[in-house]
């Protein structure tokens, strides 16, 4: 007997989506103990560099934990790009290395060939992943469960912010070298499932969709912690409603990129209130310059902000914070956009969970 | 008296493409000896990892220098964000670190804060530029100096090939230790000047223009060495043409960008006769089943390839050279299809040669 179930196109984005507050409620119960656990064991190895290795969706959670490491911690990070070691056998000496892998599924065989090779060169190893029992897992001497539980869509939503959450904890626990999330932090976390809750409610990023209905590109935005929300907007936009999503770092779309913008391409600009996001200033003034049409997207004041800028407001957290929120309403906007033009959200064409690049 | 200057529109742009023979000549007799020296220096230095610091078009040449830190040297080595520094005041720990900023300008105040922070931080410092006398060149321990002669166009593209041979000869330097090439690769590389002349008088990327005049997006792709081409190439028709450019490794194309890709989306894709160029045939093979439009640049045999798929031949070197010569064309082909939009690629829309980001 076959099972036939009727299904909503873009049900199971929508509910991954939605989930996301109890995943943050999970990681910060249960999924605290874990982390800080792991995060003392690194602490007490004093990594002299962490290079994350990861892709698509995943990519951009490393990103931010990149970000966090060199911030946070006075530890020089960046990203590894797998074929270096899986296409030409690059095999660099990792002694004092931390190699983090990075991967909702734990699946991808090249993530787990760099795990690997980097654990036989020296380095400490530790996969961030959805599945403990997975291959990526099981190469690294560490594991963080980000407990997300089983994704429904193709397109990665919950295991995303769940990826961003546990690096979070583990870079700020590394921090104490406790492990603990330092008191105010913790306090300020505490509220992540209920800011959460109310952009998973809030009716604006449905509502915009329309706007971009006939939008074929489309240009995101943002600087520092904001720039990986930027990334993943794109990827998002990209996977779901096959419109061409081109993400540049603020500073890097003054270098080149600002010509291609115009009136018929619209920005999202990710802008928060800190460092990162008074630092979109100029990006904001040359966009207005160019008469660009500029979504801005986050808790900034946004100097610079054409009057006729449309705006969707996320709550104001320290800007560390801000990905796992701003994200949130990019994911819905995405999902808007594919259901307005006739797509499945769920079963993007020519996608597999599982990617298995060599 | 103001001088009035009759100027034909890419004619800067043709001309500092057409340098770019000479420009290889230039490096490889008088550019040897000063890298060398410098080569030698950071081998005896023996630093644990390298971190890139660049922007823009330098980025790529980046990028390729990491690629080749890696697998050629077994350093670790990754691209650093600058807005960690400039943005959020993050003071890693650099001991034992070469940090190298590439810039042909040299003044870019974020690079040149980047790689003052990295020194005081006990970083080796390195600068790459077009001009000794910059802040760059000034804030860096060492310098290497590209000899690319004052750039016309505001799009780089002799600058650009110039820093990716002087990173080139820098890396494979440290890799002898004595600073000299070895001779195998001082055999191969001494045809460059000429393998060079052979693009730039081709007439086919001139004659495929027509082909995207009026694409509005289009996707870059290629792996290992091959990657930072297909980034470039994607800045350069962004730069010029103005349309949407994506550029993804061919790994992370798999992993959702794919389903962006249609009929209607053309794909340039570099595949050259190497690791690189080899591991690109599932790629290709997706790209066929979703009848893409592709273009293949490169040397390689592109297995997979689309019996349809137009192709553009480029010579047969080691895959760690072919990123200096299958640039070429795809500087051409920007600049042809600049010109039959009616774009005055010399002076694009909304774009300084110096960018100022801090």
């Amino acid at each position: 007997m076959v099972e036939h179930t009727a299904r909503e196109a873009g049900a199971g984005m929508a509910a991954d989506i939605a989930e996301q507050a109890a995943g943050y409620e999970r990681l910060l119960t249960e999924g605290l103990a874990p982390i800080a656990a792991v995060a003392r064991q690194v602490a007490e190895l004093s990594p002299r560099f962490v290079l994350f290795t990861a892709r698509g969706t995943s990519d951009h959670a490393a990103l931010f934990a990149a970000y966090l490491t060199e911030i946070r911690l006075g530890i020089p990070a960046g990203l590894a790009s797998p074929s270096s070691i899986t296409v030409y056998g690059a095999r660099p000496d990792l002694r004092d290395a931390l190699v983090v892998g990075v991967s909702q599924s734990g699946g991808s065989p090249d993530l787990t060939e760099v795990v690997r090779v980097a654990r036989e060169s020296g380095a400490h190893t530790l996969a961030v992943t959805n599945n403990p029992g997975s291959p990526l897992a099981d190469a690294a001497q560490l594991h963080l469960d980000v407990l997300a539980g089983k994704e429904r869509a193709v397109a990665a939503t919950k295991t995303y912010t769940a990826e961003l959450l546990a690096l979070l904890l583990f870079v700020e626990g590394m921090r104490t070298g406790s492990g603990q999330l330092d008191a105010a932090d913790r306090a300020e976390l505490d509220r992540l499932p209920e800011l959460a809750r109310t952009l998973i409610e809030d009716p604006t990023p449905t509502q915009l969709a329309a706007r971009y209905r006939f939008a074929d590109r489309l240009v995101t935005t943002g600087r520092g912690y904001a720039y990986p929300t930027a990334r993943e907007t794109a990827l998002k936009l990209m996977e779901t409603s096959y419109l061409s999503a081109l993400a540049f770092s603020g500073a890097d779309l003054l270098h080149g990129p600002l010509a291609m913008t115009d009136p018929d391409v619209p920005v999202l600009a990710m802008v928060g209130d800190g460092p990162g996001g008074r630092s979109m200033s100029e990006v904001l003034g040359r966009l207005a310059e160019r008469r660009a049409d500029v979504l801005v997207v986050g808790n900034g004041e946004a100097a610079g902000l054409p009057a006729h800028a449309v705006r969707i407001g996320t709550p104001a957290v320290d800007e560390r914070f801000s990905p796992l929120l701003d994200i949130v309403p990019m994911q819905r906007l995405a999902l808007a956009l594919a259901l307005a033009r006739g797509e499945d959200p769920d079963a993007p064409r020519g996608l597999k969970k599982v990617t298995e690049t060599l």
